[in-house]
């Protein structure tokens, strides 16, 4: 037989971003498209990063004194219209129940696009003294915006996320508040365990959420140089207080107005994993996410190979290894190994009766990449630094591409020029101003957000030398 | 001040049961009535109950191999009519969304009322080869049928599930995995966490799941004597893989239809959590499931009371135990002792300036009642055994009152008269028969369930012996 190129399993994504990333959603077996238009099956490798994202986002909101609640699915279609700007954002995207148990109904409801119209109908009962302040909810729950140009976990018109409410007795506690979660929640949590070396800003007034008088936000460069709006966390002000009624009395004896945040990230985070950190190989997972960060591999199905990967399977277990077991001998030993090279867990550790004689495995990194043998004793004392080292370069890499792919301009023409070349400009606002933001959204490119000169995030809106950054986004 | 008899916080158990309910949940604050009938809002604490409910299943559905997935919640409604008895059984329940993204659908969904339609879609998809085998998916999700009596936790239009759907390749792989999850998974959790001794059974014919050829259930006795369904799993034969195309290449290169089960258990546990072991002054909850196992008081807000509960929370919270520490002095203490006692919290260490003094604490048993002075360095180690007990107490009573309001019986009469006391009957299926259940239905008494005369889950319809209970049932 004469050696041939193989194939590429992906398409690179040199050639073409988007159909690499939906090769390697396929063929990685994470999701599919659902039936209903714009809908999406999460498959279970998929579902498995999420349930990783969902137990240490918890950890940390929980941390954050937060409760966890749920309400309703459906929202009467009324309540959507008392905040004004709320619902002219959300009504070109609602999904609309107009039948119920086999009749019309009376007033057709809503399923849930966002619930600050629903969870302050509950917060103006639940509140009535200081005492029961502050009031710190979060839910989780699925939620449908009806979706035009549907990308699986990018834009989907169902998708699953968190979605945090607050209600505060001062306006300084509330807006303290959303800056906690944007930074000890969200910004922790895509640095430190998805490896994504998010920008943290502000948008500007024509990005803010539909309701809101300031949305934080974490914005992540993409493999392609575009930019991916990881989650946000807004001041409501008193708005929705305003239009649902949400008053305290003050220890003062005062009827006040409540204080308000709300903020979310949702499963378009999985998309921003990929796109973060996939290669032309498939997906790579960050250790400290990876829902399986070593796999042992049984290269053929003799009874002391099979014997001994189980048995290291349980070591590294015990040692605190995340670890599953490939003993499907009746796959070919290539297939299987490709396809945890697409899923991309870190460390592949595959044993062959050869392996045993010599009392070692071989070790394939899937971050640095490269395979080694090591000695089967040492396997359990190795992996932590491994797995620890591989999780710093992915860091490391998104950091090197968004400092190596932003560039600090001075006109609109050229923010418009580095935007459309896959890249990142960083452009004073007070040049930029609204107009400039409106000639960019002609070209497709818009304002990611504000950042202060020395990296913060502005306190306001026009706060002198705050830097806008400029992109095209998914 | 004279001294007054207070007036009960709830309606007593006595007087009149579903509102006793209804006021438990409103006073111990798990949920509230939605804004669309039929839904609810579940409060944090309520929701805590239920966040336990998961871990604790969902470690046991991954124990049983199953993987977690997401489905959509829009079905399209031809999905449902592919399966004749399925859309029979669901039609009347649908809610249906008819407008999405501003326009009129040119096909209306159907908001999921369960899965089976949608995964089969997926499944026929995704199994090709024995290879593919078992293909064991589990999913936690809302799902919605539209009701129309609605009653919080045990009936509502939206509830919050885990529904488990898998494939295998014989009739008899399947039967197993469904029996297993009934017993390793559902049982296990409802009598050895939730304390709550549920009678294993089979739904007549008559009472089986639309599109199953084997329903599998837990019946488990309320205190007013009703049965309420806790949890089902079913054989589904080969009906949704004909009506899907779910089909796979054999070992012997044929190909053959797969044998599913599904099997679901839902936000409808609280209910039943609050029925079975709730008492005049509030709910109790199993130390086991409970999110706070022990909370720690104090009685007035002085610096030496606060800083001691703190670090007896911390030690406490050391020795592996759920702990809450209550520093709201702001409210007084009795209202805060009546709060925790509602909310079912299994133990409660009341600590007051006199008390540091002795070196005690106050410790009160909501399970036992009662009240009396601890060694303060004596807590962490007793709870541990305090807790286990008050578990066995909780299960050792739901026993007795089933055991206790169950009565042999031979006519349909007797049946009838023992479901309208507030009792379950036992009767044998060859007298009761289907003539029997219609006659009952008159009466809205169930057939429960059939139970073979050792106490074990008929194998067939119509096994000898099998004996049915019967009751009025939520």
């Amino acid at each position: 037989m004469r050696a041939m190129a193989k194939a590429p399993i992906l398409t690179p994504r040199a050639d073409d971003f988007p159909r690499w990333y939906q090769d390697l959603i396929n063929k990685a077996e994470l999701a599919d498209n659902g039936p209903v238009r714009g809908t999406m099956v999460i498959r279970p490798y998929g579902y498995g990063l999420w349930e990783r994202m969902q137990q240490e986002m918890d950890a940390r909101i929980k941390e954050a004194g937060a409760q966890n609640a749920y309400f309703p699915l459906f929202i009467p279609q009324s309540y959507l219209t008392r905040e004004a700007e709320h619902v002219e954002g959300f009504a070109p995207e609602l999904a609309v129940v107009t039948h119920g148990g086999g009749k019309e109904l009376e007033e057709p409801v809503v399923v849930r696009p966002t619930s600050e119209t629903i969870v302050n109908e509950y917060f103006s009962k639940w509140v009535q003294s200081y005492r029961d302040l502050p009031l710190l909810i979060n839910q989780w729950a699925n939620v449908v915006r009806w979706e035009m140009r549907p990308r699986v976990f990018l834009r989907t018109t169902e998708f699953l996320w968190q979605e945090g409410h607050t209600a505060h007795a001062t306006y300084e506690e509330a807006r303290d508040y959303a800056a906690y979660i944007h930074e000890k929640v969200y910004a922790d949590f895509m640095v430190n365990v998805l490896g994504i070396d998010v920008v943290l800003g502000r948008k500007t007034p024509k990005e803010r959420f539909a309701g809101a008088v300031n949305t934080l936000t974490l914005e992540g460069m993409m493999g392609d140089g575009k930019a991916l709006q990881m989650g946000t966390s807004h001041e409501l002000g008193t708005n929705f207080a305003k239009a649902f009624g949400t008053e305290y009395l003050s220890k003062d004896g005062k009827q006040e107005l409540v204080w308000q945040t709300s903020w979310g990230s949702s499963t378009r985070m999985v998309g921003g994993l990929i796109m973060s950190h996939g290669d032309d190989n498939g997906l790579r997972v960050p250790p400290r996410l990876a829902p399986v960060q070593a796999v042992v591999l049984a290269i053929k199905g003799d009874d002391a190979v099979l014997a001994k990967v189980r048995e290291l399977g349980d070591r590294l277990r015990a040692a605190g290894i995340r670890v599953q077991v490939d003993d499907r001998t009746d796959t070919p030993f290539g297939r299987r190994a490709v396809d945890w090279e697409l899923k991309g867990v870190p460390v592949r550790i595959e044993v062959g009766p050869r392996d045993l004689e010599n009392g070692t495995a071989m070790l394939a990194r899937r971050i640095p990449g490269g395979k080694e043998p090591v000695a089967l004793d040492a396997l359990a004392g190795l992996l932590p630094a491994i797995l620890e080292e591989d999780q710093a370069q992915l860091l490391r890499e998104s950091r090197e591409r968004r400092e190596s792919r932003t560039s600090d301009v001075s006109t609109v023409a050229e923010a418009a020029d580095v935007a459309a070349a896959g890249g990142w400009a960083r452009i004073p606002w007070s040049v930029l101003g609204e107009a400039g933001e409106a000639e960019l959204a002609e070209k497709s490119v818009t304002v990611r957000c504000l950042v202060a000169e020395d990296g913060s995030v502005p306190r306001s809106d026009d706060e002198a030398g705050a830097l806008a950054i400029v992109a095209r986004a998914y």
